[in-house]
């Protein structure tokens, strides 16, 4: 078992980088917060006995050894990057669980036939840069890392001159490792544990996403000498579209979510009728059918509207990932490791998007959920407990050790 | 007559400073391109041999001397802040327009018995710091200079800090000046002269403004995996009263219009439910009853909505001022210059609000209109005519030099 108070520990130490304003984070990726928490982090790894890796996307890979110089090393993490209003525990449970494995298993003097590959990865929360999941994506294959490099944030900086700033960008190729498992442990941030009274969510599913950004064009004018028959209201057209976006995703339940969390006006003024908004559609289903049938609902009803006010209407998709069957041997592994220690556990579909999500199409992979209270994530009063923690952590390590072999 | 070539070439090159991005300007209130501006005006002024006067709130005053010590000066202006995404003649005309006067007057050598002073307010436009005409207001005796000075932008920053800041806050005790008379001459604003095909407005009244801020709380949440029955979803609110304000102002049409063109979503990260939206309301109509109805409706249907879906409401009122009547003696002062000149011209209610509105609380006060092209403004494609500010310069000049008396 691990050591919950040395984890409890390290989650609040990593927690007073990039404060929030509400009891949580702002630790957005690539801003000097990220190159902190990066440090300290790296410090526990080598402290810890292991050996540092980073490559050209930013990634960190802390190694412990294996016996068998041939065997593939078993990677377990998750990523340090948090929401500007973000919590202590999204991410970070899974990378300093995954550290907590090794001191553990450092204590007890276990050796593990594979190699042990604590993992960082760089921009999971696709806040500050689109899409989210991003450097594990260009590990998978699925985005190329000049693409990649080429996001840019709300400033205009890029996401490849951002990583040199902070220093670091690594040297080594990305995606050149080879894995022979990959275990991510993560907060549900969703309500189903804690209503269902059970320790461990044991993931086979994960929804998948669509992210469509959606530009209206109207006409910047005068909100007091400008008619109402006159108006191309842009900002009306967006609160038409934004009804559309929930009545579809009502229309699909249960299984299917859609809301705007993004939403520019311009000029944004208060005695200007705004001229163009731009905002992103985020619509979620484990089927992947529900997703393309809502995607084009919301091209054909969004155009319909935009007709209807005389507004112009653009549709760019900006993110997105299909659903994800996790590795049948790997969620065995994680239900025998549950069962064994006797935690409760029951299945789950993840209703996020995690790195695991991308790292599965490229490794046999699977992820362990912990509870968070009232579901909540993104959000600064994202809380879990100790026990949940702990309960974890014990689940991660032992389906990691059985899959390293001793 | 003026001089249209000199009048135009004063306003293309005050357009030159705080340029726009699209043609036309952003020269927002204290900011260094205001600054710049006001020291282009000011020097134009004094080459005309005014004396300038500038009090504590920045405003500006262009003396030139009449016959009578004794009498009492008329004065003419308006502003030079615009828009973020402003046109190059929306209050600009109104300033540059006063100074062509008196560089006519010198021309002809022309004496009044009255002074004739030429004004730029500070901020009249209230993007960056709400309300609109707020220092014609302070002059006004309407709002306290000190509730002014603590006014903040976006960024924090305070109208009086940032005032003192670019170097343009006076000494003069604000509103401590008697006005004989005032002039404002304005770009429509709107599309009824250009329609009507008529060269000047008689303006007779002005609408009233009521600005309402609105404040959603939801509550942040992940956008994938918090089900939507759970959701409070501040950006969803924010949608249904937007529709509510549109069907509010249609139901009072014509003789009212609705809008929200500031709007702020936060966290405003793709994958976070919104937990709170911020956004301004814009109501406004002709007469005072219409506006009362107009924002008791909106804080009913507003707070039914949010009672409706789980979130919290608060309504702000953040600027506004009655429906005007301008003074009869000034309003025929104008409507005799166009018949004198042979201008085609009509009676008009403005639109939008001016400083023109404030200053008629405490002396005589009327306002001049030119048409501008489809009636578009708050916008940086915002166009006149050369024959359009002409006329209404030269309407300006015979109102205000009868009323200055020769
Ligand atoms: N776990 C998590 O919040 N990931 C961000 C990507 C997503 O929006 O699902
Ligand atoms: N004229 C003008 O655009 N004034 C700004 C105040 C208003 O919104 O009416």
């Amino acid at each position: 078992k691990i050591n919950p108070d040395r984890l409890w520990d390290s989650l609040m130490q990593m927690a007073k980088i990039g404060p929030g304003v509400a009891g949580g984070n702002n630790r957005q990726t690539l801003t000097d917060e990220d190159a902190e928490g990066r440090a300290l982090f790296q410090g526990w790894c080598e402290a810890a006995g292991c050996t540092m890796g980073l490559d050209q996307m930013g990634n960190m890979f802390a190694r412990r050894e294996g016996t068998d110089p041939d065997a593939l090393p078993v990677y377990v993490g998750s990523h340090l990057d948090t929401q500007p209003t973000g919590g202590k525990y999204d991410g970070v449970l899974g990378v300093l669980g995954g550290l907590e494995i090794i001191r553990t298993l450092n204590d007890l003097g276990i050796k593990t036939k594979h190699p042990i590959v604590v993992t960082n990865f760089t921009n999971e929360e696709g806040t500050r840069f689109a899409p989210a999941m991003l450097s594990s994506g260009v590990f998978a294959g699925i985005h190329t890392q000049d693409w990649a490099y080429a996001k840019t944030d709300a400033k205009g900086a890029t996401f490849g001159e951002e990583l040199k700033r902070i220093g670091w960008r690594g040297e080594e190729e990305v995606g050149a490792r080879r894995m022979h498992a990959f275990f991510e442990l993560h907060i549900e941030q969703g309500p189903i544990l804690e209503a269902e009274g059970k320790q461990i969510g044991v993931v086979t599913h994960g929804q998948g996403l669509s992210w469509t950004q959606v530009t209206i064009t109207g006409k910047d004018s005068h909100t007091g000498s400008t008619p109402m028959p006159m108006r191309k209201n842009a900002g009306l057209g967006m609160a038409r579209v934004l009804e559309k976006v929930d009545e579809i995703a009502w229309s699909h339940a249960p299984h299917a979510v859609g809301a705007a969390g993004h939403i520019d006006v311009y000029p944004n003024s208060r005695n200007v009728i705004p001229g163009k908004v731009v905002f992103t559609v985020d619509f979620r289903s484990p089927e992947l059918s529900v997703i393309e049938d809502m995607e084009a609902q919301l091209r054909t009803e969004g155009q319909k509207i935009a007709d209807d006010m005389g507004l112009g209407i653009e549709f760019e998709k900006v993110g997105g990932f299909d659903p994800v069957a996790f590795d049948e041997g790997c969620v065995t592994a994680v239900r025998n490791a549950a069962e064994r220690l006797g935690y409760s556990h029951m299945n789950l579909i993840s209703g996020a998007g995690h790195d695991a999500c991308w790292i599965n199409r490229v490794a046999p992979t699977a992820m362990v959920m912990c509870p968070c209270v009232d579901g909540l994530s993104h959000n600064e009063a994202e809380e879990i407990s100790k026990d949940w923690a702990m309960a974890g952590a014990d689940v991660l390590m032992h389906a990691v050790v059985e899959t390293a072999e001793i």
